[in-house]
């Protein structure tokens, strides 16, 4: 059974980490037997933008709905094209219209990195964050009025649906299910925003009437970002709407010094729309084009794509093969942000072979 | 020149850490020859509310606009009163209503506190966290439809106006200009919040224009809580919208291990109405009621109470104070939460005596 991957690199160090993500995918597919077939498209950059005057070509949803994953570099460029405008052409795009309406990160303290931490170990914190990524904050819904004048207004629309919020509820107690703590962690602020966020608190308390031995608790998220600081410890599956999702997202990374290496997964778990997988860095204009970005965070969305595919022991073994390389600790072969002098290539090639 | 300051202690721990902050009020009254009247109040706490069925009476707003300035200990009981009504009916009505629209947060590594940070020291991390304190996400605008059904949608809306936004961010800046690093960083999210945040945007580089000395950036949301914690040294003036400023005012004081003890100012600068000082910590049902609160939230936010009222020199002195008994370290004298073993009392006293 052939596996068709779409490959979309974007922009920035988005297009230097592909190839070692794709060069570890293949190592792992020739290891495991698994017949993976990649496409490459040019669109979904900035560049693109530029020339075109739109992010994706017009019949982007049906070049790629035929396929059986996206994984995905990285987009963004400011000073060529504003955040919102290549964001919402692209990656939410994709998020929206395929459904990908789970976005799932892990974020672990792995061997041989730092965390800013103080007296953290490996294995001190392991949780996943789930978070819902279709609808809540993140909307198209408002306008402006009094346009230009003192009195101008500015108003957006938080929209969550009964389905939406059941639906990645729903998700994150199985995935509590599998984990040996059985704990979930809603994130919340319903002392203050005082209409959806009481409703999620409502579907929480009545989706966990269905999942007994789930043990459930819930934070205003002001203080959960403080005890992901002063307790990471205490987390196993955390969920959060689109935005508390997104910040969580990118503070557990940096509790565990994973911020350039974690990876993500946009999940439409029925399968009607192709998944798809990226690293939870951006396209770092800052280093992009000195070939030192690091690979890992591709490399490790890789694993969770072969794990969607439902290939566990082959996305396994690309994390072992990750954190194999990075306890090795050779300067040579690690890049910089993780105390090396090495390049994209060197590490990369590094944990292809280690597969 | 009498100051009248009405009390309201509140719930929980908040009725253990006010007397002790006003025995270091009137200790430093008394030194600095400062003549404060204090008029306590019952009402804002849910005991009220379960007396009176609302969480303030009908004319609350005539009897407390008259005074200086409102000291406020901790509102919230989940057991006995939902935290949205709690809140809604006391604290933000206080914010709103008396156009308190700036809230004010010192992040500050101080000495004896263990910062979760590996490696910083006290120094390292002194920044301010300026939040908009009355619109944007914490809005009254909004509803459900198709209840109860599978339909059910619910929706609420950000508020953002030109007024609101310009004078926080005008308050921002004016503070940047009293520091020595001269910095201001906006936190945004306009990358994903694609009308809301967008407009931040723009009214900060409008209101920049005004103030060519200050250095200013910005951050998404979710970046820039994962910079408190990776690189708290590059921070001095914060900015943020009332969510945002929110989140970002719990996760500044735990990066300084300082959740339990930092305190906040929510201020009407014109003094058209009474502004209000209060801890940053909550009414902390699970240790109320034995006499272990760490009662220097209270008395911190009084010296930014005395600050305001025009008294800078009383209100270092009071913090003077705080870092004095911290640094002593005294067992016998701190509270268990930084690593002592006395009580709200003994550790209250000590600084009164400091002062
Ligand atoms: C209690 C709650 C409504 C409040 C807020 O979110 O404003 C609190 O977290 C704060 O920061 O003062
Ligand atoms: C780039 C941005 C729109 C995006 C988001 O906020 O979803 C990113 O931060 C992420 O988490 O994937």
């Amino acid at each position: 059974m052939t596996h068709r991957i779409a490959i979309i690199a974007g922009d920035g160090i988005g297009t230097e980490v592909m190839p070692e993500g794709i060069r570890a995918l293949e190592a792992t597919a020739k290891r495991f037997n698994i017949d993976l077939e990649f496409t490459t498209f040019e669109f979904g950059s900035c560049d693109y933008y530029l020339e075109h005057g739109k992010m994706l070509p017009d019949d982007w949803f049906e070049q790629l709905k035929g396929f059986d994953a996206l994984f995905y570099g990285a987009v963004g460029w400011p000073d060529k094209v504003p955040d919102h405008i290549s964001l919402w052409g692209s990656l939410l795009q994709f998020r929206r219209r395929f459904d990908q309406y789970i976005n799932l990160r892990p974020c672990k303290l792995m061997p041989g990195i730092k965390s800013p931490l103080a007296g953290r170990e490996p294995g001190d914190i392991d949780f996943y964050v789930v978070r819902e990524n279709t609808e809540g904050e993140y909307s198209s819904v408002g306008g402006k009025m009094f346009e230009g004048t003192d009195r101008e207004v500015v108003i957006q629309d938080t929209v969550m649906t009964r389905t939406g919020v059941d639906r990645v509820l729903k998700y994150a107690f199985e995935l509590a299910q599998t984990r040996p703590r059985k704990k979930l962690t809603s994130a919340t602020k319903s002392n203050g925003i005082s209409i959806t966020m009481p409703y999620w608190d409502e579907r929480v308390v009545e989706m966990a009437k269905g999942y007994p031995e789930i043990a459930v608790d819930k934070f205003h998220i002001d203080i959960l970002t403080a005890n992901f600081v002063l307790h990471p410890d205490w987390f196993d599956v955390v969920v959060g709407s689109n935005l508390f999702g997104d910040i969580l997202s990118d503070l557990g990374p940096a509790c565990t010094g994973t911020i350039g290496i974690a990876p993500s997964a946009n999940i439409n778990p029925e399968g009607h729309f192709p998944s798809l997988f990226e690293p939870v860095h951006g396209s770092a204009p800052d280093i992009a084009g000195k070939g030192i970005a690091n690979p890992i965070g591709q490399i490790w969305s890789g694993a969770m794509m072969l794990e969607h595919l439902g290939y566990k022991e082959a996305g396994d073994a690309m994390v072992t093969a990750i954190e194999e390389v990075l306890s090795e600790g050779d300067a040579t072969v690690l890049t910089r942000d993780v105390g090396g002098e090495g390049t994209t290539a060197s590490l990369g090639k590094a944990i292809a072979d280690a597969i």
